[in-house]
C-alpha cells in the first residue's frame, strides 16, 4: 500500500510516493511523469556505499521503462558535499550529454540529494530531477522541499538553491538495511514536526514512535506520511523561507554548532545533534519563562526513551567552550542583521521565531549545556 | 538625462536606468529600491582593469549613501568564468559575513556580470544583487534577464541559474574608456535586436549605428534603450527561455562554435563571433530558400561598413573543419532529443526557431563558410 503526499506549488508541484516496494517501480513512475518526452539517457547520481544494495534495483526499473541509466558514483558521507565533488559530478553529467529535458535521478541520503539536487539546478541552468531517498533522515526532510546544496569551509549549506524535485520516492524497503542509529538519527527530525507544531502527532509518537522504529510497517508509514504532510504544507506556504519555513530550524541553529564544533566528524549524526539541539531550544525556552518545564520534560523523555541523545557528548579534544559554540551560531543562515534568529516554544506543538533573545542568556544555556 | 526600461516580471520585476552619471548615483539607487533594510556591508564584486577606472567612483557613492563597500576583484578575461574563480568569490562573500539580505553589486562587462551574478545565485542559497555594465556588450545584453554562469571544459554558460538582477545601470560614460574593438563587438549584440524582430529598428542603425559608434550621446542612448526594450520584452514574455526567448540565440550557435574552435582565445571576441554567426544563419536561411538575398546582403553590408567580421577569421593552427564545428554546435545547450534548435530567418526583423534543418545542410553551410 503507497501513500502519497502532495507538496503543492503551483507549476512546480509534486507527489510524494511512500511505501514498500518503490525502487522496482521507478521506472514507470518517472515514465509517468508528465506529458513531455524524456530522454532515454537518465543519469543516476548514487551514494558508492548503497551501490551494492539498490542501484541493481533502480537500474533495472529504469531500463525496463525503456530508459538507459548513467550510474555516477558519490563518496559516503558529508565531504562529498562539496565543491570538488559538485564539479566532478557536473563534469559527468556533461560527459554523459545531458540535454535541458534530461532528467537526473538522485539515489541515496540527504547528501546525495543535495548534492545532486544543486546540480541538476545549475547544471544547463536547470533541469528536472527526481528524489529517492534511501535513509529515514532523508524520507522525512531533505529529500523534501527543494533545498539543495553544499557546505563551505564556513558552514553546511552555505551555497546552494532552491530546486524543487518532480517526484520523491521513500521506500520503505530500503529502511531495512539502515544502522539503528541513522535509523534513529532520522527519527529526531520526525519527533521535530510534532514539537513544532503538531501536538497531537507527538502525544502518537509518544505511544507507537517505539513500533515505528522497531520496524512495524503500520506505524512507519503513518510517522514518515505525517513528516512529508508537516513539510508539504509548510514548503507549501513558505517556499523560500521567508518566515514560517524557518520554523523547521528547531534545534537546527544549536544542532549546526555541535556539528560544526565536531567538524562534522560522525561523532554525533545530524538527527542526533538535532535531537540535543531541540532540548537546548526547549531548556532555554523553559529558563526564559516561556515554556512550562513538564513540556521539556516530555520532550527529552521521549528522545531518551527510543535511544537519542540529549546531552552534549564527550569533546574530542577535552572541552566544549561557549565562545566557540557562539561562534558558529553567529556564521549561521538565519543571521540578520548581524542577529540570531531562533526557534523557541511555548511548549510542545508551538514553536516560534524570536530574534530578541540576549546574546547572555544564549551563553547561559550554552553553559548550562556544556556543565550537564 | 536618463531613460528607464522595466523587465516586467511579477515579484521579480526591476529597472534598467541608461544614461551618464549612474555610477555617481548608484548608492542613492540601491538605497530607493525598497522599503527593507540592506545590511550596510555591500560586496562589489569587480574586473580588476576596471578598479582604477570606475571603483573610485561607486565606492564613494555607496559610502555615500552609507554603505561599507568590501572590493572583491576578479581578473580579466572569460577565464575567471570558472569553477575556481567562482569557489573564490563565494569564499570572499563569506568571509565578508554576507547575509541574506546583502546586496550585492557586479561592476565589469559579461564576465564579472556573469560570475557575480551566479555567486549571488547560489551563495545562501540566493541574495539580490545589482548589475553595473561597463561594456556595450554587457549594457546590451548579458546584463539583462537574469542568465548567470560559468563556463566549463564542456562549453560555455553550461553551468548557471536564472537569477534575476534587482536594478541595472548602464552608464554611458563607462563607455568611453571602452576600445573600439569592443564597442564594436557589443555593437554586433544591438545589430541582433533589430535582425530578430525590429525590422525598423535595423534601419534606423543602417542610418545611424555608425553615429552612436562615434561617440553621438543621443544617437548611443537610443540604441542601448531599443536593444534593452527588445531584451526586455522577450525575458519577461518567455524568462526561463521555453520557447521565444531562444531567438536572442540568433547567431549565437554558429558563434559559439567559433569561439570553441578558437579556444576563447580573444581571436574572435564573442560579438564579432556572434557578427559571423548571424551572417551564417542568414546564408544558411537563403540558401534553403526561406530569406530573400537581398536581406542577407542587407546584414553583410552594414555589419560591415561598422568595421565588424563577416567571415571567418584566419584559423590558428592552419585549418577550420566542418566536423570539429559540427562537433562543438552538438555541445550547445539548445539541443533536444539529440537535435540542434537553430534560430533562422524570412528575413530582417523575421527570425524563427526550427529544429528541421538536416545535417547535410549545416554541414554544406559550414563548408561554404570555412572556403569564403
Amino acid at each position: 500500500m503507497t501513500e502519497i503526499v502532495s507538496v503543492a506549488l503551483g507549476s512546480r508541484s509534486y507527489d510524494i510516493h511512500i511505501g514498500p516496494g518503490l525502487l522496482g517501480r521507478a521506472g514507470a513512475l518517472i515514465r509517468a511523469l508528465d506529458g513531455r518526452t524524456i530522454p532515454k539517457r537518465l543519469p543516476v547520481i548514487v551514494d558508492e556505499a548503497i551501490v551494492p544494495l539498490h542501484a541493481p534495483a533502480v537500474r533495472a526499473s529504469l531500463a525496463d521503462a525503456g530508459f538507459e541509466p548513467v550510474v555516477i558514483q558519490v563518496p559516503s558521507g558529508e565531504g562529498s558535499k562539496s565543491f570538488t565533488q559538485l564539479q566532478r559530478v557536473l563534469d559527468a553529467l556533461l560527459d554523459a550529454g545531458i540535454e535541458r529535458s534530461t532528467m537526473l535521478v538522485a539515489l541515496g541520503g540527504g547528501v546525495v540529494g543535495d548534492l545532486a539536487g544543486f546540480a541538476a539546478a545549475i547544471g544547463l541552468r536547470g533541469i528536472d530531477f527526481v528524489q529517492i531517498p534511501t535513509t529515514l533522515l532523508s524520507q522525512v526532510d531533505s529529500s523534501v522541499g527543494g533545498k539543495t546544496g553544499i557546505n563551505s569551509r564556513h558552514g553546511k549549506n552555505l551555497i546552494g538553491a532552491f530546486h524543487q524535485p518532480r517526484l520523491v520516492l521513500a521506500d520503505l524497503d530500503t529502511l531495512t538495511t539502515l544502522p539503528q542509529r541513522e535509523r534513529l538519527a532520522g527519527y529526531a527530525e520526525i519527533v521535530k514536526y510534532g514539537a513544532i507544531d503538531r501536538p497531537d502527532f507527538f502525544t502518537w509518537l509518544e505511544a507507537n514512535g517505539q513500533k515505528a522504529l522497531t520496524g512495524d510497517a503500520q506505524a512507519l508509514t503513518y510517522a514518515i506520511k505525517e513528516s512529508c504532510t508537516a513539510k508539504a504544507e509548510t514548503v507549501a506556504a513558505d517556499e523560500l523561507e521567508a518566515g514560517r519555513r524557518s520554523l523547521l530550524n528547531l534545534g537546527h541553529t544549536f544542532g549546526h554548532a555541535l556539528e560544526a564544533e565536531l567538524a562534522y566528524s560522525g561523532r554525533l549524526l545530524h538527527g542526533e545533534a538535532v535531537a540535543v539541539g531541540m532540548v537546548m531550544a526547549f531548556d532555554l525556552s523553559v529558563r526564559l519563562g516561556l515554556c512550562p518545564p513538564a513540556d521539556a520534560d516530555r520532550l527529552r523523555s521521549h528522545l531518551s526513551a527510543v535511544g537519542l541523545p540529549v546531552a552534549l557528548p564527550d569533546h574530542p579534544e577535552g572541552g566544549w567552550q561557549v565562545e566557540r559554540l557562539l561562534t558558529h551560531m553567529a556564521k549561521d543562515k538565519k543571521v540578520k542583521d548581524g542577529r540570531l534568529t531562533l526557534v523557541l516554544v511555548r511548549g510542545i506543538g508551538q514553536a516560534f521565531l524570536t530574534r530578541d533573545v540576549a546574546v547572555s542568556d544564549l551563553s547561559a544555556q550554552l553553559d548550562r549545556a556544556i556543565a550537564a
